[in-house]
């Protein structure tokens, strides 16, 4: 590969900032370029690890003409603007998930992207996870014949703090939202959503009219049905698991082990130790695929990036899926 | 024990009658005195392993006078009249699943029942298997915390032909009630149904405006959530799987190996063989203990059998997951 | 089947022998006929329960005139006369291993043996479980590609009490005798054994100048290696284990979980409860096919069942092992 | 930390100095300041890479003045009189295994290493391997009683050229030696060795009177006895597997899983995609650790890093394998 590598502008250095910052350095595809965060010490301690130069101001970074790319990993309710701005300078995003928790907001801004023709892609980070990528590769090849039922089991280690629960959007729209990608990267046509809420055991998640625990499920047009269980903790570490369920067969991701080690004794044989406990290091294959992912795409080559569609439909689910477990009615969606 | 043997009665010698003969004629508490069916060569095949007096009528083994209780395992439409005589007649009855497919019946037969002051046990295997009966006790004893979420997948191995789907009630009442009794086994306090039912495969399903793919979700009074996936075909054999997520952690009960061998090849590590295709075999030791508890019943000993009104409790969850399926909305249920 | 049972004559009635009169009883081609122990209150005792007439004295059982066959299961020394007096008398016999602890008097009823042309079996059961057996044909079938190494791993719960380990023969003729067996059930020319004995924690193998723990290798004309490795105790369960190695893959006997249901929690996840505890368990199906080989062999049908020259064969293999433990040395074998 | 990098010289440039050159790369303690190959280019592809000037001169490195220690990952032949110059200078050496395959050679430079006072740390790097170094130190802390037996299953994924094979010094002294250490990384002290070798497949071995299959089981001063069971090839990937026994409970290793995902059909449940396929792969974290190690003992800081006379002592039981295996002997170990 003889091109340059792509100049990368970072805005945010938060934990997934941190994560996209060590990627950017060791791939030899990407520089990082510039860093923005209103912290800015945050972006300065970034960029003594990692290279860059420092802002505390996305602008900045944005219309410093030094940078190809933008990667926004800044808090929600900044996504939506610094999209735009992105575009209308001609700078393909890569931008965290969700895009918004106003679906209006991310409707009004679709227009505009397709316009601009600039390439936006949704951090939907658990498609480019080796597991869950092989299997949908798999059932695309016919492994396991039609595919019938997808079941996946998404809980976190732990609940977040109440402060965080009361601006999330929610279970569906916060932590759900990453499910219902990964139900559309089996089965894109989603044509009805039911959920079911409960608060289980959050006092944060009861105070804020929110959910600990939903399960989902969702009616692709083939007839498929989705099911998620989801929980805001997980005694035994990060649980994400996924069957593919077809007419031949199925296809099953288990929780990823930390260990090769087992204990047998009188009381109990074959005990590992917890899975592992925390979304950066289960993932950490797939924060780097994404980048490369991300690459292709502002190369205009080929890209397996979801798109800003994909992000909005994901929304579309999670705010059919809100309304759902508050009503108690099914909801039809339309994702064309 | 000096007590003289249960002396029983076995109404219906398809497949689960021959399970109850068997059962019977090798427990030291049993005798088969009498077996009743209008096939009256099914039940002198039956009479001719195990023992017993034949006949065609079922009356007449009721009014022999030579018997101290009765299962049932006659078709459903024959349950309510068979429950009834059997009470009147002072009679305790182990019955088959589901009482009967119309609420209206059960709930006429229900002070019947009372009045005559005459124990009814309602034939839910799976509540003896020694995987599910464990589980169930290691919750209660507190081993995972405050039960949460219970997440069921229950696949038969092959659809059944065309002609049965047309009668039998459909999937919720016909295959979904046998879990629906597993939730309540755990949860029996279930407040509210939700359910997605699809036809992804089966043309029988399609003709009777049944469903070979659904998915229930119960809410029960404590909040805790209960999934159940359920599909009409499994390629890999019968697929019975169940997990209890608490507080502190989760029991899961996996599928029953039908070996012990495996095989790793350039192609594949850690392969085994298929699961065991038939609930005949998978719940071999829960019919035995079925039986045993309803001979504690009969007794008057402590005895775990569900009940008459544990029968009809699941027929209302299958009743309210129906509507729900069909009608698009959440149904709250009174148990009380 | 037309053919009457197959009236059995039963020796001893101990663990194993308790075993087989219950498994006689519930056989429809076997029958128990008599049952001679000179403990004749357990003679009695089993006959209560299955059936049969009531001697102290075999002799009066073998010249009956009322049994087909013998099941010899008394203690080693009287094995070698009552396999002696049965063929004598025309009557096949099944004898529990191992022959006798002397290969002098074993080869001095080779002859006798020979010259009556009367079957006899030994009772390595292992040969009969479903799993061990499904293995060796699998290999046979080629499904691994040439056999190149077998390992066994075969532990037992506990050590015997110091007073039997006195009498055993030592732990290779007690103990691995019956791994020598499966051995030679895979690759019956054995030409080489290797052994190491050692003693780490059971005083009277200390004692009585036994080993408690050991690791046996044999070469086979092929050039297969085989590898056992005992233990008399094991804290987990019964241990019982076997790898078969080939050019293109191995085959696998996992411990025989005593559940389906596994634990997880933040100390270990996916802990299941410890093997099965007892040989008479573990080996239960085994024993009750043995029953059926040796029925087939009575019949003159053809059989699996091994033959005192594999009982013999595996007494050599023990007694090399025997002397190659003590004095360090390899020890040549000739098995033909 | 303060202190300044590291600066190694790195001697020899095929897979395994590859390995090391990247690790150095990566780790901000050390720095790759020379590299010296015959193979001059191979050395100038590693230092466009990562750094470091470049010679054909091992000599040139050493006296160079500009490095603090050494990583020999030359020819076996070349180690001793490496390492002897390395001490010369003063220079801390890391050296891959086997220092070298005639005892004789080893024992000669023992006393010059001692006499020099620098440390030399042996390239046994599955020592640093997370699972080995795990169950290490949980048998050290008493997890499962007295350690009784270690069995080692050690397998490589093919046989090397007949080449290789003619110069390796045998299977024992090439493979074996790597499980040897690892049986003295848990029992430091063997007193006796036998050993059974057999050529099942492989033509080279045939060729040059080595074995491509062995059996090697070592008696340690406690009484343990450990297993090590040997293949030249295998079809399923590397199998590196462990187990420890001990009075109360054992701990196993497992082969490393390529994939989270497996396979259920009607053929066969739970397939998963074969082991990694080569030691880079399995061991790369441990490559990395031993290098951290190795930089703690050029500190001066405690090492876990295993020494010469580790080195030795591997030797000296490969060299009394091979004695044990043609000679059909046990050999008696004194390696004080």
């Amino acid at each position: 590969m003889t091109q340059n590598p792509v100049r990368l502008g970072l805005i945010g250095t938060g934990r997934i900032g941190q994560v996209h910052a060590a990627n950017i350095a060791s791939d030899p595809e990407t520089t990082l370029s510039w860093i923005a965060d209103p912290f800015v010490s945050g972006a300065e301690s970034v960029a003594s690890r990692h290279g860059g130069r420092v802002t505390d101001d996305p602008e900045e970074l944005l219309s410093s003409g030094e940078i190809d790319a933008v990667l926004v990993a800044s808090p929600t309710p900044t996504h939506v603007d610094l999209i735009a701005r992105s575009v209308e300078l001609g700078l393909p995003v890569l931008c965290e998930k969700p895009i918004d928790l106003d679906i209006d907001r991310v409707d009004a801004l679709r227009p505009r992207i397709a316009a601009a023709g600039v390439p936006v892609a949704l951090g939907f980070n658990r498609r480019f996870d080796p597991a869950f990528a092989s299997v949908r590769e798999r059932v695309a090849a016919g492994e396991i014949g039609p595919l019938e039922q997808l079941t996946i089991v998404s809980r976190d280690p732990a609940a977040p703090p109440a402060a965080y629960v009361a601006v999330s959007g929610g279970i569906f729209r916060d932590m759900t939202i990453h499910d219902f990608d990964m139900a559309r990267f089996f089965l894109p046509d989603i044509v009805e959503v039911h959920a079911t809420g409960s608060t289980t055991f959050d006092p944060g998640a009861r105070e804020h009219g929110d959910f600990d625990t939903a399960v989902t499920t969702l009616r692709a047009a083939s007839g498929a049905v989705v099911t998620i269980v989801n929980s805001r903790h997980s005694a035994v570490g990060y649980d994400q698991r996924l069957e593919a369920f077809g007419a031949r067969g199925s296809l099953q991701v288990a929780n990823a082990p930390t260990s090769l080690v087992s204990l047998s004794t009188a009381e109990a044989v074959e005990a590992k130790p917890p899975y592992q406990d925390f979304f950066l290091e289960r993932y950490a294959h797939a924060y780097a695929a994404e980048l490369r992912a991300f690459v292709s795409l502002v190369h205009g080559r080929a890209s397996s990036s979801p798109s800003f569609d994909d992000g909005r439909a994901a929304l579309v689910l999670a705010d059919a899926a809100t309304r759902s477990a508050r009503e108690g009615v099914a909801v039809a969606i339309d994702l064309s």
